[in-house]
């Protein structure tokens, strides 16, 4: 049986080889500098740079390379290479509430000149008050009805211009940064990986797909067409002969926990084979990515970094991680420590 | 000014130019074979072989390198260049019936052993009794009753299956042609065309989504992601530790006439700029298409090669196209004749 050796060694050796054949040791050192300097590239161009060299970047990097190695029998065909992404929580921040019930509260102030009775009507009330945590305390039927208020009753069209103009500019409380600049800078490279490896990437949110969709191309490289998320019903209207599209205030369809996997069937209507979330929300995702035939990749995200980020699992008001952790441990999916797996948590972090 | 020249002519001319300059006739003459043989390879590289060179194909080539073409003010970059495709009459034949007619008639007979009751039902009864006619004549609501009894109550991988299977083996009636045969040839070319050209396609079928997905790369190359059509709903399950799709008896969304763009809205969240169809059903897609800005496809195809096909449009129990037609007529929307644009339909006609 021949021995496996090393691409790098087997290299190493017959550049040694052919220097010694030289018989001139100036080569064989100019070779060494030169092996040195290919190393710093191969370094530099490592493709995962902010996550560190720990078992979760080893699974992926393995994950990716067996099933995109011909013959590996556990090869997969590109049109099968789906990577399905939760975003709350595991592409952006979702502290101390998910962005979109910012844009929401915004929208509520924006609009309230026009609305005066949401003067005495909860839960605008409270939000014109500013007093979020009351307004969160009305509880989701509340909620939802401001949802309706403020996301449907003009077109889809009017809608994307809106959430456009808004995050544009709008910010994290504390950080002060812009929302689309908390995102987390590992799973920027994990996306961009994935597609260099020939994968198709979707988000998966429980979220409104139109609220991800105006921003998701440039900030993810997520086109619109590849973006799942919670949806409104919407009416086919034409109007002083213009066809539009106009948002009803009534729920199509909601892309989260058991919805994810059915919002995956609707939209790709074929199993992914590698899936990302941080969540119970993603946890029928997650097994239904994982009961798929062949070679798997289930990857939780961890927010156990409440220095860099926010600490936070089983007991929380997003984001909770409770049986789908369970789950994890059980399965052996990859669970990442923001801690310890990530030497970067968001862009403008300094390493 | 400088005076516009047509590439070839250019060519030709510096080309003589050049031959002229070296003096030798022979060389000349050489040169005359050598074009004559690009001519040849210009001809055999054609893209759209099938089409006629009629005003059809002139509009749909024009459209694309306008499109196409680096700051010629109507450049639309690659992300942006969608295009949506009809199936039933538009990509493949939908007479003497729809095609997913036969799958639910043969799934009432591949059932009937297991529902003793159906002998005795409608529309079940005629449909077993060989009585097509008597059967359609039992209106839309027996008939969505029909559909539901046979294309839900399995996992969505199961009817997956189930419709892969029947497709592999099913002959139109007349031609004894496989169904997945009866594909338009020029239609497969022009899809070929608009992806080399960088366009994402999708179906957007008034059909089963589920019914199209399983034979659509393989037949016109476009993935599960990128067909839209009516669903079901469907629900997800453990069942036995296993997470499953199942499909349950309720239409959850009817992808025709308005329902298509709503459907595009839905799955792309992206005005396509490119529409294809051959029916009223598709006149909501073709409007919302061509009322974006900037430079638009909008083309129907129109049935009238009752010897090669079938002929009909006004006045059809299928694929009727009467205000969509006058639509295309008020507006300049492209119609191609099946007879006059097309020098072959199916890909085993003779030319």
């Amino acid at each position: 049986m021949t021995p496996t050796i090393k691409t790098g060694d087997a290299r190493q050796g017959s550049l040694a080889r052919l220097s010694s054949r030289l018989g001139r040791p100036g080569v064989a050192a100019a070779l060494v500098v030169a092996l040195s300097l290919s190393a710093t590239v191969a370094r530099a161009s490592d493709p995962l740079p902010s996550w560190n060299d720990t078992p979760s970047k080893k699974a992926i990097v393995a994950f990716v390379e067996k099933i995109t190695r011909q013959g590996s029998g556990e090869f997969v065909p590109v049109p099968e290479r789906i990577a399905v992404f939760d975003n709350d929580g595991t592409l952006w921040a979702e502290q101390p509430l998910y962005v979109q019930a910012f844009f929401l509260f915004d929208r509520i102030k924006a609009l309230a000149p026009l609305n005066p009775g949401w003067k005495a009507r909860e839960p605008f009330a409270s939000v014109l008050g500013g007093d979020l945590k009351a307004a969160l305390a009305c509880g989701e039927r509340k909620l939802m009805e401001a949802v309706m208020a403020t996301h449907t009753g003009m077109t889809s069209q009017e809608f994307e211009k809106t959430v456009g103009a808004w995050i544009a500019g709008a910010r994290h409380q504390k950080t002060r940064r812009l929302f689309t600049e908390m995102v987390y800078q590992p799973m920027i490279e994990l996306l961009a990986y994935l597609r260099a490896n020939g994968f198709k990437t979707f988000i998966v949110t429980g979220g409104g797909g139109e609220f991800v969709r105006p921003w998701a191309e440039r900030v993810y490289g997520i086109p619109p067409e590849q973006v799942i998320g919670s949806t409104v019903k919407t009416k086919f209207v034409v109007r002083d002969g213009a066809p539009l599209l106009v948002r009803l205030p009534e729920m199509d369809f909601v892309d989260d926990k058991a919805g994810k996997p059915v919002g995956i069937q609707q939209h790709i209507g074929r199993r992914p084979i590698a899936a990302f979330g941080n969540s119970d929300g993603d946890h029928q995702m997650l097994q239904y990515t994982a009961a798929g035939g062949g070679a798997r990749l289930c990857l939780l995200v961890h927010h156990d970094d409440g220095a860099r980020e926010w600490a936070y699992d089983r007991h929380s008001h997003v984001g909770t991680l409770d049986k789908a952790w369970d789950e994890a441990m059980a399965k052996g999916w990859t669970v990442v420590s923001m801690k310890n797996d990530w030497n970067k948590v968001f862009p403008f972090d300094r390493k």
